[in-house]
Protein backbone atom coordinates (compact mmCIF):
# COMPACT_ATOMS: atom_id res chain seq x y z
CA UNK A 1 0.00 0.00 0.00
CA UNK A 2 1.79 2.99 -1.05
CA UNK A 3 0.82 6.06 1.64
CA UNK A 4 -1.21 9.21 0.43
CA UNK A 5 1.53 11.78 0.45
CA UNK A 6 3.16 9.48 -2.81
CA UNK A 7 -0.11 9.12 -4.49
CA UNK A 8 -1.03 12.23 -4.46
CA UNK A 9 2.63 12.63 -5.90
CA UNK A 10 1.54 9.94 -8.78
CA UNK A 11 -1.80 12.01 -8.98
CA UNK A 12 0.07 14.80 -9.98
CA UNK A 13 2.03 13.10 -12.47
CA UNK A 14 -0.88 12.12 -14.46
CA UNK A 15 -2.36 15.22 -14.46
CA UNK A 16 0.92 17.22 -15.89
CA UNK A 17 -0.10 18.56 -19.26
CA UNK A 18 2.81 21.02 -19.61
CA UNK A 19 6.22 19.77 -18.27
CA UNK A 20 7.98 16.41 -20.01
CA UNK A 21 10.35 13.91 -19.39
CA UNK A 22 13.06 15.70 -17.28
CA UNK A 23 10.61 17.22 -14.55
CA UNK A 24 8.07 13.94 -14.49
CA UNK A 25 11.76 11.73 -13.72
CA UNK A 26 12.41 14.57 -10.92
CA UNK A 27 9.10 14.14 -9.20
CA UNK A 28 9.46 10.43 -9.64
CA UNK A 29 12.43 10.62 -7.96
CA UNK A 30 11.37 12.80 -4.99
CA UNK A 31 8.40 10.42 -4.59
CA UNK A 32 11.00 7.59 -3.15
CA UNK A 33 12.39 10.53 -1.06
CA UNK A 34 8.72 10.75 0.74
CA UNK A 35 8.33 6.50 0.89
CA UNK A 36 11.83 6.24 2.07
CA UNK A 37 11.39 8.94 4.69
CA UNK A 38 7.81 7.27 5.65
CA UNK A 39 8.41 3.63 5.88
CA UNK A 40 10.99 1.10 6.10
CA UNK A 41 11.74 -2.95 6.58
CA UNK A 42 9.45 -4.86 4.75
CA UNK A 43 6.72 -2.38 4.46
CA UNK A 44 9.20 -0.40 2.77
CA UNK A 45 10.25 -2.72 0.38
CA UNK A 46 6.36 -3.80 -0.90
CA UNK A 47 5.59 -0.28 -1.49
CA UNK A 48 8.81 0.15 -3.73
CA UNK A 49 8.05 -2.99 -5.67
CA UNK A 50 4.34 -1.33 -6.07
CA UNK A 51 6.04 2.17 -7.52
CA UNK A 52 7.87 -0.03 -9.66
CA UNK A 53 4.71 -1.04 -11.25
CA UNK A 54 3.05 2.00 -10.93
CA UNK A 55 5.13 5.02 -11.92
CA UNK A 56 6.65 3.81 -15.17
CA UNK A 57 2.50 3.31 -16.15
CA UNK A 58 2.28 6.69 -15.56
CA UNK A 59 3.55 7.26 -19.03
CA UNK A 60 4.58 3.62 -20.34
CA UNK A 61 6.31 6.01 -23.62
CA UNK A 62 8.54 7.81 -20.97
CA UNK A 63 11.88 5.93 -20.87
CA UNK A 64 12.92 8.10 -17.84
CA UNK A 65 10.14 7.01 -15.54
CA UNK A 66 11.26 3.22 -16.40
CA UNK A 67 14.99 4.03 -15.99
CA UNK A 68 14.47 5.93 -12.31
CA UNK A 69 12.38 2.35 -11.30
CA UNK A 70 15.29 0.27 -12.08
CA UNK A 71 17.64 2.90 -10.61
CA UNK A 72 16.53 2.35 -7.25
CA UNK A 73 16.91 -1.01 -5.35
CA UNK A 74 13.93 -2.82 -4.26
CA UNK A 75 15.38 -2.59 -0.03
CA UNK A 76 14.21 -2.21 3.10
CA UNK A 77 16.72 -0.48 3.37
CA UNK A 78 15.25 3.64 3.57
CA UNK A 79 18.79 5.20 3.62
CA UNK A 80 19.85 3.43 0.84
CA UNK A 81 16.79 4.66 -0.93
CA UNK A 82 17.61 7.75 -0.50
CA UNK A 83 20.85 8.06 -1.54
CA UNK A 84 19.99 6.99 -4.44
CA UNK A 85 16.65 8.65 -5.40
CA UNK A 86 19.27 11.86 -4.50
CA UNK A 87 22.18 10.52 -6.91
CA UNK A 88 19.02 10.20 -9.29
CA UNK A 89 18.07 13.73 -8.76
CA UNK A 90 21.91 15.38 -8.96
CA UNK A 91 22.30 13.33 -12.15
CA UNK A 92 19.50 15.02 -13.53
CA UNK A 93 20.96 18.42 -12.69
CA UNK A 94 24.24 17.70 -14.26
CA UNK A 95 23.20 16.43 -17.07
CA UNK A 96 21.18 19.19 -18.17
CA UNK A 97 23.47 21.21 -17.65
CA UNK A 98 25.90 19.21 -19.55
CA UNK A 99 23.72 19.52 -22.33
CA UNK A 100 23.66 23.21 -22.28
CA UNK A 101 26.98 23.39 -22.88
CA UNK A 102 27.54 20.75 -25.58
CA UNK A 103 24.45 21.48 -27.14
CA UNK A 104 25.03 26.09 -26.99
CA UNK A 105 27.94 25.08 -29.27
CA UNK A 106 26.03 24.23 -32.23
CA UNK A 107 25.11 27.90 -32.12
CA UNK A 108 26.38 30.59 -33.56
CA UNK A 109 26.09 34.08 -34.52
CA UNK A 110 23.28 34.97 -36.74
CA UNK A 111 21.41 31.45 -36.12
CA UNK A 112 17.67 30.87 -36.42
CA UNK A 113 16.93 28.06 -34.20
CA UNK A 114 13.22 26.07 -34.42
CA UNK A 115 12.09 23.82 -31.97
CA UNK A 116 8.57 22.64 -31.21
CA UNK A 117 6.92 21.81 -27.76
CA UNK A 118 8.60 22.81 -24.63
CA UNK A 119 11.86 20.39 -23.56
CA UNK A 120 13.46 21.95 -20.73
CA UNK A 121 16.88 20.36 -22.02
CA UNK A 122 16.48 22.58 -25.20
CA UNK A 123 15.85 25.66 -23.13
CA UNK A 124 19.19 25.19 -20.72
CA UNK A 125 20.52 25.22 -24.27
CA UNK A 126 19.12 28.59 -25.62
CA UNK A 127 19.70 29.57 -22.01
CA UNK A 128 23.13 28.20 -22.13
CA UNK A 129 23.84 30.22 -25.97
CA UNK A 130 22.43 33.39 -24.34
CA UNK A 131 24.80 33.50 -21.55
CA UNK A 132 27.77 33.19 -23.59
CA UNK A 133 26.54 36.09 -25.75
CA UNK A 134 25.72 34.30 -29.11
CA UNK A 135 23.04 36.34 -31.08
CA UNK A 136 20.77 34.13 -32.30
CA UNK A 137 17.10 34.16 -32.98
CA UNK A 138 14.21 31.31 -32.23
CA UNK A 139 11.13 30.07 -33.79
CA UNK A 140 8.93 27.74 -31.84
CA UNK A 141 5.11 26.87 -32.12
CA UNK A 142 2.29 27.88 -29.56
CA UNK A 143 2.15 23.50 -29.48
CA UNK A 144 -2.12 23.07 -29.46
CA UNK A 145 -3.70 22.04 -27.68
CA UNK A 146 -2.11 22.68 -24.30
CA UNK A 147 0.09 25.31 -25.75
CA UNK A 148 3.14 24.51 -23.95
CA UNK A 149 5.02 26.67 -26.27
CA UNK A 150 3.45 29.93 -25.29
CA UNK A 151 5.57 29.02 -21.49
CA UNK A 152 8.39 28.66 -23.49
CA UNK A 153 8.34 31.84 -25.57
CA UNK A 154 7.36 33.75 -21.90
CA UNK A 155 11.21 31.92 -20.50
CA UNK A 156 12.67 33.22 -23.69
CA UNK A 157 11.02 36.81 -23.54
CA UNK A 158 12.66 37.01 -19.38
CA UNK A 159 15.63 36.05 -20.74
CA UNK A 160 15.62 38.65 -24.09
CA UNK A 161 16.05 36.03 -26.76
CA UNK A 162 14.37 36.97 -29.62
CA UNK A 163 11.68 35.11 -30.73
CA UNK A 164 8.56 34.65 -33.19
CA UNK A 165 5.69 32.40 -32.48
CA UNK A 166 3.80 29.91 -35.31
CA UNK A 167 0.99 27.80 -35.25
CA UNK A 168 1.97 24.20 -35.31
CA UNK A 169 0.78 23.22 -39.23
CA UNK A 170 3.43 26.11 -40.52
CA UNK A 171 6.21 23.65 -38.94
CA UNK A 172 6.64 23.02 -42.62
CA UNK A 173 6.98 26.97 -43.86
CA UNK A 174 9.65 27.95 -41.15
CA UNK A 175 11.93 24.75 -41.27
CA UNK A 176 12.83 26.29 -44.76
CA UNK A 177 13.71 29.70 -43.19
CA UNK A 178 16.27 28.28 -39.80
CA UNK A 179 19.64 26.94 -39.59
CA UNK A 180 18.77 24.64 -36.99
CA UNK A 181 16.15 22.41 -35.47
CA UNK A 182 16.44 21.66 -31.81
CA UNK A 183 13.94 19.57 -29.99
CA UNK A 184 13.69 17.27 -26.13
CA UNK A 185 12.66 13.80 -26.30
CA UNK A 186 10.47 11.80 -24.01
CA UNK A 187 12.24 8.57 -25.10
CA UNK A 188 15.14 7.28 -27.32
CA UNK A 189 14.04 3.64 -28.64
CA UNK A 190 16.61 0.90 -28.68
CA UNK A 191 16.78 1.32 -32.52
CA UNK A 192 17.37 4.70 -32.40
CA UNK A 193 13.69 6.33 -32.59
CA UNK A 194 12.79 9.63 -31.05
CA UNK A 195 9.50 9.81 -29.11
CA UNK A 196 8.44 13.58 -28.61
CA UNK A 197 5.51 15.72 -28.96
CA UNK A 198 3.41 15.20 -32.03
CA UNK A 199 4.64 17.41 -34.75
CA UNK A 200 8.50 16.37 -33.58
CA UNK A 201 8.29 14.10 -36.82
CA UNK A 202 6.89 16.99 -39.16
CA UNK A 203 9.48 19.32 -38.20
CA UNK A 204 12.24 16.60 -38.80
CA UNK A 205 10.76 15.67 -41.99
CA UNK A 206 10.67 19.79 -43.39
CA UNK A 207 14.64 20.27 -41.79
CA UNK A 208 15.41 16.86 -43.89
CA UNK A 209 14.18 18.51 -47.36
CA UNK A 210 15.13 22.08 -46.64
CA UNK A 211 19.01 20.48 -45.71
CA UNK A 212 18.60 21.90 -41.87
CA UNK A 213 20.28 20.12 -39.06
CA UNK A 214 17.65 18.37 -36.31
CA UNK A 215 19.50 17.51 -33.60
CA UNK A 216 17.76 16.39 -30.36
CA UNK A 217 18.73 17.17 -26.70
CA UNK A 218 17.84 13.48 -24.48
CA UNK A 219 19.62 12.86 -21.02
CA UNK A 220 20.72 9.61 -20.77
CA UNK A 221 18.36 7.94 -18.74
CA UNK A 222 15.85 8.84 -21.91
CA UNK A 223 17.68 6.22 -23.94
CA UNK A 224 15.39 3.04 -23.25
CA UNK A 225 16.84 -0.03 -23.32
CA UNK A 226 14.89 -2.45 -24.05
CA UNK A 227 11.64 -0.64 -26.20
CA UNK A 228 11.91 -0.94 -29.93
CA UNK A 229 10.34 2.01 -31.96
CA UNK A 230 7.91 -0.79 -33.39
CA UNK A 231 6.37 -1.43 -30.07
CA UNK A 232 5.63 2.07 -28.50
CA UNK A 233 2.47 2.41 -27.56
CA UNK A 234 1.96 6.24 -27.70
CA UNK A 235 -0.57 7.92 -24.48
CA UNK A 236 -3.56 9.72 -25.74
CA UNK A 237 -5.75 12.34 -23.83
CA UNK A 238 -9.08 13.21 -24.22
CA UNK A 239 -9.79 16.67 -26.25
CA UNK A 240 -12.34 17.83 -27.78
CA UNK A 241 -13.36 21.27 -29.71
CA UNK A 242 -16.98 22.50 -30.82
CA UNK A 243 -18.26 19.07 -29.14
CA UNK A 244 -16.35 16.78 -31.34
CA UNK A 245 -13.94 14.31 -29.93
CA UNK A 246 -10.32 15.33 -31.56
CA UNK A 247 -7.53 12.42 -31.31
CA UNK A 248 -4.69 13.79 -28.89
CA UNK A 249 -1.66 11.46 -28.98
CA UNK A 250 0.59 13.25 -26.92
CA UNK A 251 3.98 11.65 -29.15
CA UNK A 252 5.46 10.79 -32.94
CA UNK A 253 7.92 8.75 -34.09
CA UNK A 254 10.92 10.09 -35.50
CA UNK A 255 12.90 7.54 -37.04
CA UNK A 256 16.79 7.65 -36.82
CA UNK A 257 17.90 8.61 -40.15
CA UNK A 258 16.38 12.22 -39.86
CA UNK A 259 18.57 12.63 -36.80
CA UNK A 260 21.70 14.87 -37.34
CA UNK A 261 22.25 14.08 -34.02
CA UNK A 262 21.37 12.92 -29.85
CA UNK A 263 22.76 15.47 -27.72
CA UNK A 264 23.55 13.75 -24.41
CA UNK A 265 25.46 14.55 -21.39
CA UNK A 266 27.61 11.90 -22.33
CA UNK A 267 28.28 13.65 -25.99
CA UNK A 268 26.69 13.48 -29.17
CA UNK A 269 24.99 10.19 -30.14
CA UNK A 270 25.26 9.99 -34.18
CA UNK A 271 23.51 7.51 -36.59
CA UNK A 272 26.16 4.60 -37.87
CA UNK A 273 26.32 5.46 -41.57
CA UNK A 274 24.29 2.46 -43.33
CA UNK A 275 21.00 4.00 -42.09
CA UNK B 1 -15.06 54.51 -58.48
CA UNK B 2 -17.00 51.07 -57.05
CA UNK B 3 -20.57 50.90 -56.01
CA UNK B 4 -20.90 50.37 -52.47
CA UNK B 5 -22.83 46.87 -53.60
CA UNK B 6 -19.58 45.83 -55.03
CA UNK B 7 -17.12 47.06 -52.81
CA UNK B 8 -19.26 45.16 -49.68
CA UNK B 9 -18.66 42.14 -51.81
CA UNK B 10 -14.68 42.65 -51.58
CA UNK B 11 -15.27 43.58 -48.09
CA UNK B 12 -16.77 40.14 -47.52
CA UNK B 13 -14.04 38.89 -49.20
CA UNK B 14 -11.80 40.24 -47.24
CA UNK B 15 -12.93 39.10 -44.03
CA UNK B 16 -14.00 35.08 -44.83
CA UNK B 17 -11.76 32.63 -43.41
CA UNK B 18 -13.50 29.50 -43.27
CA UNK B 19 -14.13 28.92 -47.41
CA UNK B 20 -11.37 28.46 -49.78
CA UNK B 21 -10.46 29.89 -53.02
CA UNK B 22 -13.63 28.47 -55.32
CA UNK B 23 -16.03 30.30 -52.94
CA UNK B 24 -14.03 33.27 -53.29
CA UNK B 25 -14.16 32.99 -57.02
CA UNK B 26 -17.97 32.22 -56.97
CA UNK B 27 -18.29 35.58 -54.54
CA UNK B 28 -15.84 36.82 -57.15
CA UNK B 29 -18.07 36.00 -60.53
CA UNK B 30 -21.24 37.42 -58.09
CA UNK B 31 -19.33 40.97 -57.87
CA UNK B 32 -19.06 41.28 -61.72
CA UNK B 33 -22.78 40.35 -61.57
CA UNK B 34 -24.14 43.12 -59.74
CA UNK B 35 -21.53 45.68 -61.16
CA UNK B 36 -22.82 44.88 -64.60
CA UNK B 37 -26.40 45.44 -63.52
CA UNK B 38 -25.54 48.79 -61.66
CA UNK B 39 -23.40 50.66 -64.69
CA UNK B 40 -22.92 50.72 -68.33
CA UNK B 41 -20.89 52.26 -71.08
CA UNK B 42 -17.99 54.41 -69.43
CA UNK B 43 -18.76 53.76 -66.06
CA UNK B 44 -18.85 50.11 -66.49
CA UNK B 45 -15.46 49.80 -67.94
CA UNK B 46 -13.45 52.53 -65.32
CA UNK B 47 -15.12 50.43 -62.81
CA UNK B 48 -14.65 47.19 -64.23
CA UNK B 49 -10.54 48.19 -64.33
CA UNK B 50 -10.59 49.26 -60.72
CA UNK B 51 -12.03 45.26 -59.77
CA UNK B 52 -9.65 44.26 -62.56
CA UNK B 53 -7.00 45.66 -59.73
CA UNK B 54 -8.81 45.25 -56.78
CA UNK B 55 -10.43 41.52 -56.40
CA UNK B 56 -6.65 39.62 -57.07
CA UNK B 57 -5.43 42.47 -54.24
CA UNK B 58 -7.95 40.56 -51.74
CA UNK B 59 -5.68 37.34 -51.95
CA UNK B 60 -2.56 37.20 -54.15
CA UNK B 61 -1.72 34.07 -53.95
CA UNK B 62 -5.17 32.81 -55.05
CA UNK B 63 -5.07 32.34 -59.07
CA UNK B 64 -9.37 31.82 -58.79
CA UNK B 65 -9.70 35.38 -58.52
CA UNK B 66 -6.74 36.14 -61.13
CA UNK B 67 -8.20 34.29 -63.77
CA UNK B 68 -11.79 35.35 -62.88
CA UNK B 69 -10.57 38.89 -63.73
CA UNK B 70 -9.15 37.85 -67.06
CA UNK B 71 -11.82 35.82 -67.63
CA UNK B 72 -14.44 38.97 -67.79
CA UNK B 73 -13.34 41.71 -70.58
CA UNK B 74 -12.81 45.35 -69.93
CA UNK B 75 -16.33 47.10 -71.74
CA UNK B 76 -18.87 49.24 -71.57
CA UNK B 77 -21.07 46.49 -72.66
CA UNK B 78 -23.22 45.09 -69.53
CA UNK B 79 -24.83 42.46 -71.28
CA UNK B 80 -21.39 40.70 -72.89
CA UNK B 81 -20.27 41.10 -68.64
CA UNK B 82 -23.46 39.78 -67.44
CA UNK B 83 -22.84 36.30 -69.67
CA UNK B 84 -19.30 35.75 -69.46
CA UNK B 85 -19.84 36.18 -65.57
CA UNK B 86 -22.56 33.26 -65.80
CA UNK B 87 -20.19 31.46 -67.71
CA UNK B 88 -17.55 31.50 -64.79
CA UNK B 89 -20.09 30.65 -62.28
CA UNK B 90 -21.34 27.65 -64.52
CA UNK B 91 -17.67 26.81 -65.10
CA UNK B 92 -17.04 26.57 -60.87
CA UNK B 93 -20.12 23.98 -60.98
CA UNK B 94 -19.59 22.15 -63.66
CA UNK B 95 -15.93 21.75 -62.82
CA UNK B 96 -16.44 20.82 -58.88
CA UNK B 97 -18.65 18.08 -60.42
CA UNK B 98 -16.20 16.18 -63.20
CA UNK B 99 -13.80 16.46 -60.17
CA UNK B 100 -16.32 14.73 -57.71
CA UNK B 101 -16.61 11.78 -60.07
CA UNK B 102 -13.13 11.96 -61.06
CA UNK B 103 -11.49 11.81 -58.00
CA UNK B 104 -14.14 9.58 -56.00
CA UNK B 105 -12.40 6.65 -58.65
CA UNK B 106 -9.57 6.68 -56.46
CA UNK B 107 -11.66 6.02 -53.46
CA UNK B 108 -11.91 2.41 -52.35
CA UNK B 109 -13.83 0.39 -49.74
CA UNK B 110 -11.87 -0.17 -46.99
CA UNK B 111 -9.61 3.28 -47.52
CA UNK B 112 -8.86 5.88 -44.52
CA UNK B 113 -8.59 9.31 -46.99
CA UNK B 114 -6.52 11.65 -44.74
CA UNK B 115 -7.21 15.43 -45.08
CA UNK B 116 -6.46 18.56 -43.94
CA UNK B 117 -8.50 22.02 -43.71
CA UNK B 118 -11.98 22.37 -46.07
CA UNK B 119 -11.76 22.11 -49.58
CA UNK B 120 -15.07 22.39 -51.40
CA UNK B 121 -13.52 20.17 -54.15
CA UNK B 122 -12.04 17.40 -51.64
CA UNK B 123 -15.94 17.29 -49.86
CA UNK B 124 -17.40 16.66 -53.13
CA UNK B 125 -14.68 14.01 -54.14
CA UNK B 126 -16.06 12.40 -50.63
CA UNK B 127 -19.38 12.96 -51.41
CA UNK B 128 -19.85 11.12 -54.25
CA UNK B 129 -17.81 8.18 -53.17
CA UNK B 130 -19.96 8.07 -50.40
CA UNK B 131 -22.90 8.41 -53.05
CA UNK B 132 -21.90 5.85 -55.25
CA UNK B 133 -21.72 3.61 -51.91
CA UNK B 134 -18.30 3.24 -51.16
CA UNK B 135 -17.21 2.56 -47.31
CA UNK B 136 -14.39 4.33 -46.33
CA UNK B 137 -13.31 6.57 -43.52
CA UNK B 138 -12.04 10.37 -43.10
CA UNK B 139 -9.42 11.75 -41.19
CA UNK B 140 -9.09 14.95 -41.34
CA UNK B 141 -7.29 17.89 -39.04
CA UNK B 142 -9.19 20.74 -36.99
CA UNK B 143 -6.79 23.06 -38.64
CA UNK B 144 -6.32 26.27 -36.51
CA UNK B 145 -6.93 28.36 -35.35
CA UNK B 146 -10.17 28.70 -37.57
CA UNK B 147 -11.09 25.78 -37.05
CA UNK B 148 -12.56 24.85 -40.66
CA UNK B 149 -11.90 20.96 -40.25
CA UNK B 150 -14.16 21.35 -37.58
CA UNK B 151 -16.94 22.79 -40.07
CA UNK B 152 -16.11 19.98 -42.58
CA UNK B 153 -16.52 17.44 -39.80
CA UNK B 154 -20.39 18.90 -39.50
CA UNK B 155 -20.58 18.30 -42.65
CA UNK B 156 -19.54 14.39 -43.20
CA UNK B 157 -21.43 13.84 -40.24
CA UNK B 158 -24.74 14.62 -42.01
CA UNK B 159 -24.01 12.59 -44.60
CA UNK B 160 -22.58 9.70 -42.33
CA UNK B 161 -19.05 9.40 -43.69
CA UNK B 162 -17.05 7.89 -40.52
CA UNK B 163 -14.59 10.38 -39.70
CA UNK B 164 -11.67 10.76 -37.16
CA UNK B 165 -10.47 14.71 -35.79
CA UNK B 166 -6.99 14.91 -34.80
CA UNK B 167 -5.19 17.98 -34.05
CA UNK B 168 -2.83 19.48 -36.78
CA UNK B 169 0.66 18.34 -35.16
CA UNK B 170 -0.57 14.71 -35.94
CA UNK B 171 -0.75 14.60 -39.31
CA UNK B 172 2.75 12.71 -39.16
CA UNK B 173 1.56 9.96 -36.80
CA UNK B 174 -1.77 9.52 -38.76
CA UNK B 175 -0.76 9.70 -42.52
CA UNK B 176 0.66 6.39 -41.70
CA UNK B 177 -2.55 4.97 -40.83
CA UNK B 178 -4.29 6.02 -43.92
CA UNK B 179 -4.03 4.58 -47.75
CA UNK B 180 -4.90 8.32 -49.41
CA UNK B 181 -4.25 11.93 -48.93
CA UNK B 182 -6.92 14.28 -50.90
CA UNK B 183 -6.26 18.43 -50.46
CA UNK B 184 -7.84 20.98 -51.86
CA UNK B 185 -5.56 23.80 -53.85
CA UNK B 186 -6.00 28.00 -53.58
CA UNK B 187 -3.28 28.32 -56.58
CA UNK B 188 -1.49 25.39 -58.32
CA UNK B 189 1.50 27.86 -59.77
CA UNK B 190 3.35 27.77 -63.55
CA UNK B 191 6.13 25.47 -62.04
CA UNK B 192 3.79 22.89 -60.42
CA UNK B 193 3.60 23.73 -56.56
CA UNK B 194 0.51 23.55 -55.04
CA UNK B 195 -0.51 26.50 -52.68
CA UNK B 196 -2.95 25.06 -50.07
CA UNK B 197 -3.46 25.75 -46.55
CA UNK B 198 -0.32 25.88 -44.16
CA UNK B 199 0.30 22.56 -43.06
CA UNK B 200 -0.55 20.90 -46.60
CA UNK B 201 3.24 20.39 -47.37
CA UNK B 202 3.71 18.53 -43.76
CA UNK B 203 0.99 16.31 -44.71
CA UNK B 204 2.75 15.74 -48.60
CA UNK B 205 6.08 14.85 -46.44
CA UNK B 206 4.52 12.52 -44.39
CA UNK B 207 2.67 10.68 -47.04
CA UNK B 208 5.89 10.04 -48.91
CA UNK B 209 8.02 9.15 -45.94
CA UNK B 210 4.98 6.56 -45.55
CA UNK B 211 4.15 5.48 -48.89
CA UNK B 212 0.66 7.30 -48.98
CA UNK B 213 -0.81 8.72 -52.06
CA UNK B 214 -0.94 12.20 -51.82
CA UNK B 215 -3.44 13.34 -54.52
CA UNK B 216 -5.01 17.57 -55.14
CA UNK B 217 -7.89 18.51 -56.11
CA UNK B 218 -7.90 21.68 -58.44
CA UNK B 219 -10.55 23.57 -60.79
CA UNK B 220 -8.38 24.37 -63.72
CA UNK B 221 -9.01 27.99 -62.84
CA UNK B 222 -6.93 27.88 -59.73
CA UNK B 223 -3.85 27.27 -62.52
CA UNK B 224 -1.69 30.00 -62.49
CA UNK B 225 -0.25 30.89 -65.93
CA UNK B 226 2.44 33.25 -64.64
CA UNK B 227 3.16 32.62 -61.23
CA UNK B 228 6.28 30.57 -60.33
CA UNK B 229 6.26 28.81 -56.40
CA UNK B 230 9.56 31.49 -55.58
CA UNK B 231 7.08 34.31 -56.23
CA UNK B 232 4.34 33.46 -54.02
CA UNK B 233 3.65 36.03 -51.89
CA UNK B 234 2.14 34.36 -48.66
CA UNK B 235 -1.01 36.35 -47.10
CA UNK B 236 -0.80 36.57 -43.16
CA UNK B 237 -3.54 37.30 -40.93
CA UNK B 238 -3.40 38.90 -37.57
CA UNK B 239 -3.44 35.92 -34.09
CA UNK B 240 -2.36 35.97 -30.91
CA UNK B 241 -2.43 33.71 -28.04
CA UNK B 242 -2.25 34.97 -23.98
CA UNK B 243 -1.36 38.07 -25.30
CA UNK B 244 1.33 37.18 -27.72
CA UNK B 245 1.62 37.55 -31.50
CA UNK B 246 1.53 34.12 -33.23
CA UNK B 247 2.70 34.27 -36.84
CA UNK B 248 -0.42 32.99 -39.33
CA UNK B 249 0.55 32.36 -42.92
CA UNK B 250 -2.25 30.73 -44.37
CA UNK B 251 -0.39 29.00 -47.11
CA UNK B 252 2.51 26.91 -47.61
CA UNK B 253 4.07 25.80 -50.97
CA UNK B 254 4.51 21.62 -51.49
CA UNK B 255 6.58 20.86 -54.51
CA UNK B 256 5.57 18.83 -57.27
CA UNK B 257 7.51 16.38 -56.60
CA UNK B 258 5.64 15.34 -53.70
CA UNK B 259 2.35 15.02 -55.59
CA UNK B 260 0.89 12.08 -57.09
CA UNK B 261 -1.34 13.89 -59.13
CA UNK B 262 -3.59 16.89 -59.39
CA UNK B 263 -7.09 16.23 -60.05
CA UNK B 264 -8.72 18.63 -62.48
CA UNK B 265 -12.50 18.69 -64.13
CA UNK B 266 -10.04 17.99 -67.43
CA UNK B 267 -8.13 14.65 -65.78
CA UNK B 268 -5.52 13.98 -63.45
CA UNK B 269 -2.02 15.89 -64.42
CA UNK B 270 0.62 14.07 -62.83
CA UNK B 271 5.08 15.47 -62.81
CA UNK B 272 6.98 14.88 -65.60
CA UNK B 273 9.03 12.13 -65.07
CA UNK B 274 12.23 14.12 -64.24
CA UNK B 275 11.37 15.44 -61.46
Amino acid sequence: MLPPQVRSVLEELRAERIRGASWMAKRGAEAYLILANLLEGEDLEKALLELKRELPAVNPTMASLYNLTRFIPITGDASLVISRAEEFLHLIDEAKKTIGNIGSELIEDGDTVITHSFSSAVFEVLRTARSRGVDFKVILTESAPDYEGIVLASELEKLGIEFELITDAQLGLFAGRSTLALVGADNITKDGAVINKAGTYLLALACHDNGVPFYVTAESFKLHPELRSSEVEILERPYARQGYRVRNFLFDVTPWKYIRGIITELGILVPPREI
